[in-house]
């Protein structure tokens, strides 16, 4: 056995499926690998951010880590934006790089970089291969260190992959949470019975069904309202299920909710920030008086903090006391005239078929969709978790393939769009089930808000250009079809609810690119 | 005065013309610094790799440094792989990097990031900053250090930016290099006139048409073979400047020319070192035996070092005697019939106009190229220096744009054409005068190739899944549109020739995608 394939074996052995690649000449250990284990399955990613979005996707539905495999340090950092966003999704991933043969770095050869250096940004376990015997250990280790929700990155030398190691595999040391730190419960729900108006904020597995089905008993047992962050890695909403508010981007808006309570309980949530800072504004959100409980769910498991919080504030209340907590299924009607962010929003809403999952990259254009979340068919939400754009056609990818009977519905900002757009040819290739609706404003339009609202007046020239996309426009349609993906455009809600709708009758990608009035 | 004002105004006193951009909120003063500053002309580029490549592109051709203007940690990151290539190449850059606002940095804000971690990694130069009063003298002391050759990076809060600080402007520490190293040039010069065959290996700045003068000089006086390295930042090529062996990429075809030297000396040249490390394979590739000297030219000018060391070897020769040494200018005739990798080669070297800029990023289609080379009209070539894929488009716009009078032509391998075909957009937007000729093979051929040289024999259906291109095929015809560059689709040569014609005759960039047998 070589060493890649004490990885590969140790990986298939943890359960890990797939595996998102852009393997170079110091990876082909690893891609011989591959193919003398077929329980995982090689995906192809033309861009390394399509490979590392993706495992994001994939993780944050199968909540099981996928594997990426990367061509040195040049590779990992193509990978490294949307690695930021799983980090802050709390994404299990786990990352191979391919490194140099150990003898060949110290003559430190074009390609050879600080790799470490880079992983260090985003893992919270990383490990530069010392030998071909340790990577059964060491890969072992790795996916263990990923299953609380964090990356894991293992830098291979290539010829550590190639060299003979013994056949044994070692088994991943089974993950389990720490038991609940009963300690902060009681404090918790001394916090929620003694406040007139406590809050919870979810995020994380809080925001998971059964996460979820403790805090409606919550909710029924104390009147403590519920809240989520502005931006969770993966929730499940629409009818049914407990009505939560999400806490505003913009810190003020964030504050005049925030205000209304006076005691908070966190789950999985860090304390909510501002996500940038301005001169003058709020930086901590919650009002400064008001007493707070943190419980991290790093060691914890989010949805068993919320069943002890929930049991020591009372016996469940039954399905009949739940029901009026719940959102009702309350579908939007389909709306008809020009084509605006709102109503993309509304027609996505009422034909999005149950058991979906949504990707929300759509930037100032989605922002209206949330208003009808808690009252559709019941699906699952997923978010820009770290703010670094180009997630979503790669989350989307992933998504797809972590559930390949569900359809996968992209709500994308053109902008944002355009960093990692090569995700459309995986979703080609891999006949992902993914309707990808680009929200055409040709603008980076939050720069634009943002810039007024810094008090900088009309931007000039100079600022106009570093903002504007229409110049010349781009066209997804044509971009789309590059790759493989059926696309159309669309500039009327009639056209758009039309597209939509063949987009849901068939099996593998498309793409709407919709232009918004 | 602003502090983002500072910096704007102290690059521009210190020269910098141009900005490639990617700002997000963070860089929202420095983006309203530059409508303050007519001089420095902002570049959108739709991906950070982009901006970096694009910086990269301009500074081998300009010689000095773009500046370039990039969002956070994610943004730099998606910056980093062209940024490497830029180490490789010796070219100054200056990054100005917008991070959060101090104050909410302890906060840990979703999209805080190790900046610095990620900068080390390809900077010689790099700072975070610390008030606002420092930021004119931080831009000056970092374009300073760029001067000789390396990225410097500033890393800037979002409230120094914005903050109001003295209005004097820090002029940059004039650079110059250190006086010439006697001693070595002695060195070198007995090295060489006791050599039988001796030879002279070349990169960075001897490679430009000064440089090159004293090399043949040295040639004319010592019968000393001139070589470069394989992949050179930027060399003066064609009829009239002197012929160089350029080293081989593969290992055991550089370690056979290499071996038929018996002294050397390295120009601004690293060691020459196998691009990967083979088993059983060579490392080193001078052979053991055979002196040698290297001359640094980091702190010396490489055309100094040059001319020293012809001076040191007698008087120059006239032009006559060099004539016979110098390339004779031999067109290669039209071919025709099927489009093959070395058919393209031909016409691109048969077409080509003097003085005209070309880019090579076919990684295994332009390998043929080089042989035409000498015997070409003059022109200036540019290489993928730190093998970090993706960097062709994007550095032809930063040469278009650096030298508007003359004709750019990439050609671009495939597989790497799409890591930042982003780069199209920025071309059609700023009517760079570039033809893009794709050289579509359908496959990451290097790699194919890689994996059939380490022993794996024929790959399975995993490996071959990760290596081919070809399903979906890509449309770069559709791409380039969509991005608003014409393009056309050619499968035969005469095809080939008609639309590469077309192209010299277009002012803007246009795109080939070359079908390749």
């Amino acid at each position: 056995m070589t060493g890649a394939e004490a990885i590969i074996k140790t990986a298939a052995r943890a359960n890990v499926e797939i595996c998102f690649a852009n393997p170079g000449t110091t990876e082909l250990a690893l891609v011989a690998a591959l193919d003398c284990e077929k329980s995982i399955r090689p995906v192809l990613g033309l861009f390394e951010g399509v490979c590392t979005g993706a495992a994001d996707g994939y993780g944050r539905v199968k909540q099981k880590p996928a594997m990426t495999l990367l061509h040195l340090g040049p590779g990992l950092a193509n990978g490294i934006a949307n690695l930021h966003n799983a980090r802050r999704a709390r994404t299990p991933v786990f990352n191979v790089i391919g490194d140099h043969a150990s003898w060949i770095r110290p003559y430190d050869p074009p390609l050879n970089m600080d790799i470490a250096a880079l992983a260090q940004t985003v893992s919270g376990w990383h490990k530069t291969s010392d030998s071909a015997g340790t990577l059964s250990s060491d890969t072992a280790a790795a996916l263990s260190a990923s299953r609380c929700g964090q990356i894991s990155t293992l830098i291979v030398a290539a010829d550590h992959q190639s060299k003979t190691c013994p056949d044994a595999i070692v088994e991943e040391e089974s993950f389990s949470f720490q038991n609940v730190d009963s300690s902060m419960i009681v404090h918790a729900a001394n916090l929620i019975r003694n406040a007139k108006r406590p809050a919870l904020i979810l995020s994380d597995k809080a925001l998971r069904a059964r996460g979820l089905a403790a805090a409606a008993q919550i909710r029924a047992k104390s009147e403590c309202d519920l809240l989520m962050v502005t931006f969770p890695a993966c929730f499940e909403a629409g009818a049914g299920l407990p009505v939560l508010k999400r806490i505003p981007y913009f810190p003020d808006s964030a504050g005049k909710l925030l205000a209304k309570y006076d005691a908070f309980v966190l789950v999985g949530a860090p304390q909510p920030t501002a996500f940038f800072g301005y001169e003058g504004g709020a930086t901590l959100l919650l009002p400064d008086e008001a007493p707070r409980v943190r419980i991290d769910t790093f060691k914890q498991d989010a949805a068993a903090v919320l069943e002890a919080l929930s049991s020591f504030l009372g016996p469940d209340v039954g399905r009949e006391a739940l029901a009026p907590l719940m959102g009702q299924q309350a579908i939007p009607g389909l709306p008809t005239g020009a084509l605006t962010a709102e109503k993309m929003c509304a027609v996505v809403a009422a034909l999005q078929p149950e058991g979906c999952i949504l990707v929300e990259e759509g930037i100032s254009s989605a922002v209206s969709y949330y208003s009808h979340s808690p009252y559709l068919k019941p699906y699952t939400h997923l978010t820009l978790t770290g703010g670094s754009i180009g997630m979503g056609m790669p989350l989307a990818l992933g998504a797809a393939l972590a559930e390949p009977d569900r359809q996968v519905i992209t709500i994308q900002a053109d902008g944002s769009a355009m960093y990692t757009p090569q995700a459309l040819w995986s979703q080609a290739r891999e006949q992902a089930r993914v309707i990808t609706v680009i929200c055409s404003n040709r603008t980076y339009f939050t720069i634009e808000l943002e810039y007024l609202r810094a008090g900088y007046g009309q931007p000039g020239e100079a600022a106009r250009s570093l903002m504007s996309l229409d110049a010349p426009p781009l066209d997804f349609e044509s971009l789309s079809r590059g790759m493989g993906v059926p696309a159309a455009r669309v500039d009327t809600v009639e056209r758009f609810i039309a597209e939509f709708r063949k987009g849901l009758a068939h099996q593998g990608p498309c793409l709407i690119e919709a232009i918004l009035k």
